[in-house]
């Protein structure tokens, strides 16, 4: 090893290190949504606050700038100029804030997420107002501090999707937006003529948990490395390079609420499992975006959950572990799960209709930090555009645009990457059903050679490239919504 | 505040901030034991020994020395004297053992334990003589650099039991021996003529958790600052002031074992969670020692669990719960829970016997580290006190000396403690007992008076006394086994 080399190891221990402790807050987070008991809470938000200092000092330390800054004059294979280049752009995202501004919007978060909560309870916006206009002055800070090209909202996207330009966003939204709504209205008008509580029963959560776990582990969800747990709010968490835990909820008279979930938190925990263990800690063994994170959800919930060969095989089973849906037969049960409906709320929506609510908060959110909009014509600006895309209007501000936490906690520049998901999803599905024998499986609900397709294409593949190059190298195009117009029509329009 | 008292204050915070470690090791800990999926082990050691680590660099720093010095100079109440004087104990034990010994010391039990696991199996003591022999060479050089003014058993002890010579136990232990051992011999003499299956039956373990939770919160444990999982070996770990977790194990043909599991670690847990708040993370907020920490798991599970008034109220629960109890009289019922028979193993002993194992190991391994025995005799030497002491000659190792994990991981010193958690059980239950309130509550099996006392005497009291002088606090003298003697006469002789 020559003493150049040694660089490069010692930021990759470095970043390990801090990895590891970020692991570790994975755990204490991850146990204080499932089973910690509530008085422990003031405690474990001293340990959480430790561990995140740590982290914060071990990643900004000159120690670990003179490795990166030596790293960075060596020679390496992709995989360490990937890891060189994605430390590099976390060192300055971190080291570019001042101490001010992270501490003031880390107050400004709490605060808001506060305010958010009761003026959402009271649907009462002008509460929550001043805390946004707040918010939104700090992103804009944090913009201008971290750099863009075009817009700041690109600089926001940045930390969740790299290399993706607002612009190009705006333009694949824009592409399809009257097509998507149009498919949507129809969708919603064939779902009238049919029954919207075909499936509703008891179904005790036990039984439930029983069929959730065979599903998950039949399509390739590893129960030595992984569990699922139950929380209010359904996530997926990987806590180590052999530990990927689920959540889900369960609804007493609909098995399909939790079932679906696992489906969905699944494919998320796939996509951890299949990650580069030899690269754990580092850029290279992590996931790429989170509109990749979530095209691999989406594709196991809708590409594979909601199909007909999947539930020619699992209806039967199903049926042997509840029997009160003896009687469905298969086009009845697939309609069910398919049924589209117009909802105000965004986490209510059907797959035909929940992309519009992603683009709505898109192009709102994307003015109000241009300042096209001020703060306070938000619910109004909100309401239009509802009334656009879904020709109704929200009966009040709780189920109009104070309904998501996401802006209050700073989360500015996220909503688009679920929109991406979607389109990603149905993309690389497309793409891995040109391979015969991902076709074959997936028309005996055998999943092996899609998920080997997805590990190698998309898992195994780490944060190397940016995600439309992992996009062009997967499919031989960056994001292209058609195959999710495609996919929605041949489903609700067929 | 005064520049001297900053000194103190510098070294709570530093004190805080270790435990705030170990906590955290805590969570992961616990984990490990209760819902961890089998291949992140790993990894989750990793993120045990970087906290291990930091938890000795910072307890070992010149920082934390200094403030050390510091906070000796200065003046304090009680408690502040006690942590200071607790924290340079602790201080010390750290930093007299040299790095090779620590890592030596590392090394030689993760061998031993290997080696004692395949030996116990094999029931081959051969294979773990050579590492006994090490660990104790091991355990008599750390004696030698911690100091003592006996014998080296001392300062080991010492870990366990603050303030308490060896000859002091020894003596205590040798005043009653045989005593003992005959009350044990006519407990279980009586047993003989009842029917060892009374309560065999089918209990689903749902329902023991049922029955197990309504009697760990009517003792006053607190759900909302605790909770029970399921682990093969059963432990109570204190996560944070709002955070104490009991783990048991159950038996699908006996209900008792997990409900005297609960009881006894419910014990364990009204002792964490009657620590004083404010002195969390540092000596007046820890448990004095495992001495009495022992005492306040056996109080609960024997001096209340097994006892009439007990079962007074809790059978006819009991029984609405297991229907196949339904039958079964008051008298019959204590009797089957108080049935005394000797066993080869000490996990599975009763409380009639369970003293005896632990004479026996107490005096064995005092012999080991005085070299007034060889390693090589250890099997002889066990066979030949547990004839002595039970009149039944192991069948093998397995069933002898190769049954308890302790020494494979260098826990020399550790077993006296058990039996003196008995004696303090009973000593401190009587004196309790004298005061008319607690007396009348148990006679009605209402604990709040019990718990209230033990609060106020014990919990209450952390480790600002020494074992011993709390016990004088709390009783009128150090601990003495007459009443533990009595006790046992009274439930199984009279």
């Amino acid at each position: 090893m020559s003493s150049d080399s040694s660089q490069y190891d010692s930021l990759c221990a470095k970043s390990r290190e801090i990895s590891l402790l970020g692991n570790t807050a994975g755990v204490l987070g991850w146990d204080q949504e499932t089973y910690m008991p509530k008085n422990g809470v003031a405690y474990r938000a001293k340990q959480l606050s430790w561990l995140s200092g740590k982290i914060h000092e071990l990643g900004t330390s000159d120690d670990f700038r003179e490795a990166l800054e030596g790293a960075e004059q060596e020679e390496g294979d992709a995989t360490q100029q990937a890891n060189v280049r994605e430390i590099r752009h976390s060192y300055d995202r971190s080291t570019k804030l001042p101490r001010e501004l992270v501490e003031k919007s880390s107050e400004a978060t709490s605060l808001g997420k506060a305010a958010w909560a009761e003026a959402r309870q009271k649907s009462d916006f002008s509460l929550f107002a001043p805390h946004l206009s707040t918010l939104l002055d700090i992103a804009r800070q944090k913009a201008e501090l971290w750099g863009y090209e075009e817009e700041p909202y690109d600089a926001l996207l940045e930390g969740f999707e790299r290399g993706a330009k607002t612009s190009q966003v705006a333009a694949i939204f824009d592409a399809v937006d009257d097509e998507l709504a149009a498919t949507a209205q129809e969708a919603c008008e064939r779902s009238l003529s049919q029954p919207s509580d075909i499936l509703s029963g008891h179904y005790p959560i036990a039984d439930q948990q029983t069929l959730n776990r065979e599903i998950a582990e039949d399509v390739g969800f590893d129960f030595d490395g992984g569990r699922i747990d139950t929380t209010t709010h359904p996530f997926c968490t990987g806590l180590g390079p052999g530990d990927t835990r689920l959540t889900t909820r369960y609804l007493e008279d609909n098995f399909t609420s939790s079932l679906f979930g696992v489906l969905h938190e699944a494919g998320h925990g796939l996509y951890n499992q299949g990650l580069p263990k030899d690269q754990h800690g580092l850029p290279a063994g992590n996931a790429v975006s989170l509109g990749i994170h979530e095209s691999q959800s989406r594709l196991w919930e809708n590409h594979v959950g909601r199909s007909r060969a999947f539930w020619t095989k699992w209806l039967p089973r199903a049926q042997e572990i509840f029997p009160n849906l003896a009687k469905l037969d298969l086009d009845t049960f697939l309609t069910a799960i398919n049924r589209a409906e117009k909802t105000f709320i965004r986490v209510e929506a059907d797959e035909a209709t929940y992309d519009l609510h992603i683009l709505l908060r898109f192009g709102l959110e994307r003015k109000m930090l241009n300042r096209e909009i001020e703060v306070a014509d938000v619910p109004a600006a909100w309401n239009e555009s509802f009334e656009k895309l879904f020709a109704m209007t929200p009966p009040d501000d709780t189920h109009g645009c104070l309904q998501d936490i996401h802006w209050s906690m700073g989360g500015l520049g996220y909503f688009s990457t679920y929109t991406l998901g979607n389109f990603n999803a149905a993309q690389l599905y497309h793409s891995a059903m040109q391979d015969q024998q991902v076709a074959s499986g997936c028309e005996q609900a055998n999943y092996q050679a899609l998920l080997q397709w997805m590990r190698e294409n998309i898992h195994q593949q780490g944060s190397v490239l940016f995600p439309q190059d992992l996009m062009k190298a997967a499919t031989g195009e960056g994001t292209n919504p058609r195959f999710h117009l495609d996919h929605l029509k041949r489903r609700f329009l067929k």
